[in-house]
């Protein structure tokens, strides 16, 4: 099991997320108007458990995932080996939210926060990032507006490191392309070592989460859009799904180690198009998307 | 390069499915009787290219790829040491084929045969499978017994073993279903040793495909459904995108080693849905597949 410094970490952080996961559900419910969050508890056979919250088909939100879990007991060996504590001896908690808004003018956003503890070691991980399927500017500075200043307000190093973290860690090789336009990614040794000022950065950072979105959301809920648009946001939304299944970590890892498939799956988009080599018309909206995408912007 | 003795396989492996690429479009454009295939030919900038070509909206074709390359020059490292031959000099020859129809009441399907020489070793791989949306027993029976009779005439022993081989393969342990009912699935080492016995083997085998794959669609294409198999063929398709992009070794290792994206990703359906936990109905057809899947049965 943990450590007793880990263990005063989970007494703080796992009751924060839970109460969290509830105001997120309510503050998006009332986004959305429409759609009401379906929940389910679960156990994990090996020791904890969690509740997965999905709200589909809203007129806001097309899907929305917010999942909190406390797990603990042992890691399979080739999970284990691959993180950065020792031994199989864990305990974790975490946040995950992923949003999929129904319009195309609205951008996809995904945020986590998790603390792992792993024999001796024990750290924080997660993040979060925005993926338009049109770029507007002003929204993307918003985005990252908020997360310096989050980050600002522990260490001013902070946002310029995490912000390249999270261009690196959210990038498609085989597309030359980033998942989207950015935010902020962190986990083992990104933030301080002294776990009591890295779980206040944390427990900032998830707080930060809906100033950071909604005002986005409503700002471009109303805009026009058509077929076309939705084609391409549902082909731009194949990348999403892409970039989970042969990328993320915590999606890989999790299914390779027996996680509860429909809590790691519930970030993927819910209708997707795969066109043979589609291209955007040069100089077109789309097209400027991709461009941004090719190259990560100092946003802030 | 590939020794001398490879070279003489490709000297006769190439033409023949260059050849074969040709009549299998034939083929299908004239079962779907509507759309075309758009053909693109590529170069690999280290060495060989390709022909890809795709067929998109058709009237019972929704998506069809059938891609062909023939490849050679110097592997990434990370690729060859995931192979069974030695060294990075390569050369490689195959065809694959991906078929989606537009109903879901007719079975999506794939096949690929490929010969591949890497320094002194050569062998063959590839095979097909049936991935269908509603279970049609003499369907898969159809399937079955078209490869058990290719198998058949080459080596008694070669069906059960192939078959099984595939089941292991297109299984998704996450969702502890395979991807279909299966066919044959045969690499290194699985096929006999002599390469021009195994060349004999896997030009019938290729040969095969129309006839194990095309009766089913004739029977099935003009079968009514409406929006709720839609979905459930939506939500299945799902299932074959995970399957390729966290198992599929083809789609990882080609995409991990700078293969060319859009003639790999071809194998992905065209339009998917997500759907958080849907269970079908108990005892509906849609539940009679899952079992199906859930456990490999012996169809012929």
């Amino acid at each position: 099991m943990a450590t007793p410094h880990a263990e005063a970490i989970l007494a703080k952080l796992v009751p924060f997320l839970g109460g969290l996961q509830e105001r997120l559900c309510a503050a998006l419910e009332h986004l959305d108007g429409a759609a009401r969050f379906g929940r389910d508890a679960w156990q994990r056979p090996g020791g904890g458990g969690g509740i997965t919250c999905v709200l589909e088909d809203g007129a806001v939100l097309e899907r929305a995932g917010v999942s909190f879990s406390h797990v603990h007991g042992e890691l399979p060996e080739a999970f284990a080996r691959r993180l950065q504590g020792e031994g199989r001896a864990f305990a974790a908690a975490g946040l995950s939210l992923v949003l999929h808004p129904l319009s195309p003018m609205v951008p996809a956003t995904h945020a986590n926060f998790r603390f792992i503890a792993q024999g001796e070691k024990a750290w924080f991980g997660g993040g979060s990032d925005l993926t338009p399927y049109y770029l507007f500017e002003e929204d993307a500075k918003h985005f990252h507006r908020t997360w310096r200043e989050v980050c600002d307000r522990h260490d001013p190093a902070l946002y310029p490191r995490l912000k390249e973290r999270c261009d690196r860690y959210f990038f498609l090789p085989h597309r030359g392309e980033a998942r989207g336009v950015g935010g902020i990614f962190f986990d083992f040794g990104d933030v301080a070592d002294d776990l009591l000022r890295a779980l206040a950065f944390v427990v900032d950072c998830a707080e930060a989460f809906l100033p950071a979105w909604l005002p986005i959301a409503e700002r471009r809920r109303d805009a026009p859009y058509g077929e076309a648009e939705r084609l391409w946001q549902e082909i731009r939304r194949g990348r999403y799904v892409e970039f989970n299944l042969l990328h993320d970590r915590g999606t890989v890892f999790g299914l390779e180690t027996g996680g509860r498939t429909e809590s790691i799956l519930m970030s993927l988009p819910p209708r997707v198009r795969w066109v043979y080599d589609h291209q955007p018309a040069p100089g077109s909206a789309e097209a400027r998307l991709v461009e941004a995408l090719r190259r990560p912007r100092a946003w802030v």
